[in-house]
């Protein structure tokens, strides 16, 4: 019975494929189905929420891996599988593999796409070869490669259906981001902030791939596609070339503002919602001004591109806070008020809730307490600072200006939370932040652009948040209406993986030792670990197969915390400030790749 | 109490560090204590039996993974870990790393050996950059490196004690085999049987090592170490230049005779054993005669390196069935005589029971019945043809001569049996033989010899064994007095994977889609598998730790099996000809390294 009904999931999928208006429709509908995992961050609202409840707090003690699958790739897996009714898509970093498992024939490789790609592009990734997973939408697989090739492949075959190049790896534009599907598009984002690329977001049209809109972060009002009265900054227009005023000469043409980072979706308000990264370069003096729109969470309409509100979260940035994490779309009453908000943890400390609908700025509060860079963000909206954060002189790189040390800023580059996505549970009401607990020393130094070099421009080096608990990370329970931290479990590194909650109270995220661990969603108490392969930054995800609930997470130690053991790097400057702090990493783990997936037993 | 114990045996292994006259009572000693793994086979009987019985036939059902391992290395993993105490020793493929791990502490990694090799050793290996593992003496760990450096490594700290070239890669001599420790002695034979290389097993002092003999394969008397009146083969004297008359000239200085397999040793009779491979060319036609000693067992006194007997299972090889499998030596009745036997399933498909004392052959039997290069091996001593197979003319690649394709010779060139080493129940007195099921197309060509270039000379192409299950290998219990078959599990691949006996009757043996299984020791049935992340071509061991039984293997998928997936080979008759008949490997695992842990639940 079971089992028909998975198999009735997967012709509906069939009978869609040439349907494409109803991509949107059918996603809404499968993210409903907990059965499948349909999107990296779960749904389109990014609440990496399982409604899955036989894995629970009183069994998940219990838990055993019930089977495991070697990618054949090491370094850094980020993301994790997709689950589409009976087959499971495994995608790989650098060269990008996919593998279309089946559920039914214990893991059986249906088909494997294993693109050709340059390896030059290796080089020009700034944090690792990773890559954030594959969409679904249409009877389609869609990967962004390294190399910025957005493919469509079909799901039950993987037949090459379109590819489209995103970009110029030769310029440093590279692809690490997860394509998302909404509507009749699929939107995928860029990186390279580190290689003086423009950031922009692109729609495709799923049908053919042909380029639907591209918005860039920074630049002329039209290529950034913002309506000078009608796009919105807290609540009023940002009037005529808000980014163009706020950069110097042609400056924002080398501006950064990657897109690097997870999409999300509000089907109702049709619209979708990003963040951009750092301003280029990593030399806060060479480029005076706000730097607009680099470090800002983008409101877009999805069918024309146009920009409803814009939320810069730091101006005119001097640690490379990149603003690209994750956005949960979550109802919630803020002060008695229920708003459509949006809740994002920011790498610059703060995490902020807003209003989805209106970018109304409702909550901003530092969600590690070592966090010192700023001392809060205003939020009286008759201040002149309105919105901004209140920037500490001692820790201003800026201030304190090129080759001087800037000792002892809270976070550190790499942030409180960097790419890791969060997760919420709507039955404890509260969000589940990995984080990192890590601070820095920033030397920033005059640099001078050349396309597809390193336009960095600052030695930095990190280290424990001092005066805690010694290690790099914490996972928190955060009350996001409130802006408090609920609980904290100290962690000795930084915690780089995507967590889940599920119905059965249970949270579960992976530590970089490699340690899947899974902990009470009310308390945080520690309920089971399994050490796997090896480090995990990849993203815990949860299916149904054959009326049973797995747990399924990838290993495989990278991105930018486990860069020095990825690339084999031993300078503690190395790896863009990261190697030093994350040194003893190599007593834990190895490289890998592979696959974990547990359930209970029979 | 446990825990005391063994830590006590710890100390005991610093203790005599120092004292290395008693390399050979320490081990005999350790391997008595089945905690530990301490050697390759699991003993100097090459038994690979554990005496732990935690885990048995009926709860080995619930068997569950305890803890997973990635080496951050891929390609084929052969061999399996080292348990002495609380300290686990994990090595890999090439670049042959080692690590240390502390069972005290999660797998924790107390120091790792990373050696720096030359790649360009690669290209020579015959058969994937496989190593089947380190071994354990006086306080060392020994690792045979690819370029065949022999390294002693402090085993608590992985410093290097001393280092020693035993052959030069530069001419195609490698290094896959696992050393023996054995006496003051650590022993170690040498790969290149397809590169014209000459073959030798050397013993080198354990304390400082220098080498204290080496005996070659072929050649003059006092080169191959053998007494023409003391060494026997068949109760006989050899007699002079017993190795010169059987090669046409100076032949067999580019004879091969490999020593790329597994070493017994007898401490009573003071005697190792071991096989060596094929002679060079595989063109059979070049090289008339009976090239001895190549494919011959040799039973050498441990002190001396004299050989006391010998025996050659395959003259004049026309197929590769090189003779290096392993020795397993057991006291058991043949036709109502009790023997020190050595019971060895060569490669060409008949398994051996020998009395290991004076080289008498007791049993020679098909352990296939595919097997039809040859109808039997004569048993009768006063036949001018004793000991020797009768080779079925249609199968003879020599008389069918160079440039004629043989087809559906079987065993294929990787034999019955290749590596994977079989186990031996002293409880049921059954072996069991993980096997090939393979035939195979043979046609030789005329190749002339350059220094460190394939010298190989014929185009293999493999196929299932016709007329039968339709897969490639099977699973089988041996009995090896009366020379038959118990019974026999079908494996749609050739099972690569070294086998483990234990106490509790239950068999495990891992196949090459990445399966664990556990088998009834007296019926064969299944009792247990579970799909590990990479193809099994390592060799299952057993250990005790706190209390628990544990039961450990490589995944990792390559060896000549896995050639294809391992180089990325696509032609059928790439890879020596194995690429062809394992290609849909490639739809059930991936490359890998892994270890994975195995436990009964708490
Ligand atoms: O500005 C960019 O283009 C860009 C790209 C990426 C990326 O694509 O992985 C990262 C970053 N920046 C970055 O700042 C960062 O902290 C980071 C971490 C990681 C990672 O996967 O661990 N990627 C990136
Ligand atoms: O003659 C040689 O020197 C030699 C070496 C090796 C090796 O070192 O692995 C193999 C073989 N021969 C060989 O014939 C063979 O079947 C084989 C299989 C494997 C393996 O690890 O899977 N190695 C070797």
């Amino acid at each position: 019975m079971q089992r028909f009904k998975v198999l009735a999931a997967v012709s509906m999928v069939a009978v869609t494929t040439s349907s494409f208006a109803y991509a949107n429709d059918e996603l809404v509908k499968m993210q409903e189905n907990p059965k499948n995992w349909v999107m990296q961050l779960g749904d389109y609202s990014s609440t990496r929420y399982s409604k899955l409840d036989e894995i629970n707090k009183s069994n998940v003690g219990n838990l055993q891996v019930a089977w495991t699958f070697s990618t054949g790739v090491l370094r850094g897996h980020e993301g994790g599988p997709l689950v589409i009714g009976d087959i499971m898509y495994v995608h790989t970093p650098f060269p990008n593999k996919v593998f279309a498992l089946d559920l039914n024939d214990n893991g059986r490789i249906i088909w494997k796409y294993e693109p050709k790609q340059d390896p030059d592009v290796i080089p020009v990734m700034c944090c690792d070869t990773v890559n954030r997973g594959v969409a679904y939408g249409n009877g389609m697989i869609f990967l962004h490669q390294a190399d910025t090739t957005l493919v469509a492949l079909d799901a039950k075959t993987g037949e090459v259906k379109w590819k489209v190049q995103n970009g110029d790896a030769s310029k440093g534009e590279t692809g690490t981001s997860a394509p998302m599907v909404a509507g009749d598009k699929v939107l995928v984002g860029i990186s390279g902030g580190e290689f003086g690329i423009q950031g922009h977001m692109t729609a495709y049209n799923i049908a053919d791939g042909s380029m639907a809109w591209r918005a860039y972060t920074s630049g002329p009002d039209d290529k950034i596609m913002l309506d000078p009265e009608k796009t919105t900054y807290l609540g009023k227009p940002v009037g005529k070339d808000s980014s163009l005023k706020t950069w110097e000469g042609d400056q924002w043409k080398l501006g950064g503002g990657a897109t690097w980072g997870w999409l999300s979706y509000d089907p109702e308000l049709n619209l979708v919602y990003y963040g951009s990264g750092n301003p280029g370069t990593w030399n806060p003096t060479q480029r005076p001004g706000d730097n607009r729109w680099s470090m800002t969470i983008f409101a877009r309409d999805l069918d024309t591109g146009m920009a409803k509100w814009v939320y810069q979260m730091t101006p005119h940035d001097e640690w490379d806070y990149d603003g690209v994490n994750e956005m949960m779309l979550v109802d919630m009453d803020v002060d008695g008020k229920t708003h459509k908000a949006l809740v994002h943890p920011d790498r610059n400390g703060f995490a902020y809730t807003l209003d989805r609908e209106t970018g109304e700025l409702l909550v901003a509060k530092k969600y590690d307490p070592a966090v010192n860079w700023a001392t809060e963000v205003v939020m009286d909206p008759s201040s002149d600072q309105y919105g901004r954060p209140q920037v500490v002189s001692d820790y201003s790189t800026d201030q304190n200006g090129p080759d001087v040390n800037t000792q002892g800023v809270c976070p550190a580059a790499l942030g409180t939370k960097d790419q890791q996505p969060s997760s919420y549970s709507p039955k404890t009401g509260l969000f589940y932040i990995p984080t990192n607990h890590v601070c820095m020393d920033y030397e920033p130094f005059q640099v001078s652009y050349t396309a597809g070099q390193p336009y960095v421009g600052a030695t930095l080096s990190m280290f424990p948040a001092p005066n805690s608990h010694g290690g790099l990370g914490n996972f928190i329970a955060w009350d996001a209406s409130k802006g408090e931290i609920k609980w904290s479990i100290p962690e000795p590194f930084s915690v780089w993986s995507g967590a889940l909650a599920t119905a059965g109270d249970v949270v579960f995220y992976g530590t970089l030792e490699g340690y899947l661990k899974a902990v009470d969603a009310e308390t945080g108490k520690e309920l089971y670990r399994f050490k796997t392969p090896s480090g995990i930054i990849g993203n815990v995800t949860s299916y149904e197969h054959d009326g049973k609930q797995y747990i399924a997470v990838y290993s495989g130690i990278g991105g930018w915390a486990g860069i020095g053991l990825a690339a084999g790097l031993t300078e503690g400057t190395e790896g863009l400030g990261a190697v030093g702090a994350y040194r003893s990493l190599s007593s834990y783990t190895n490289l890998g790749g592979q696959l974990t997936v547990f359930a209970l037993p029979d």
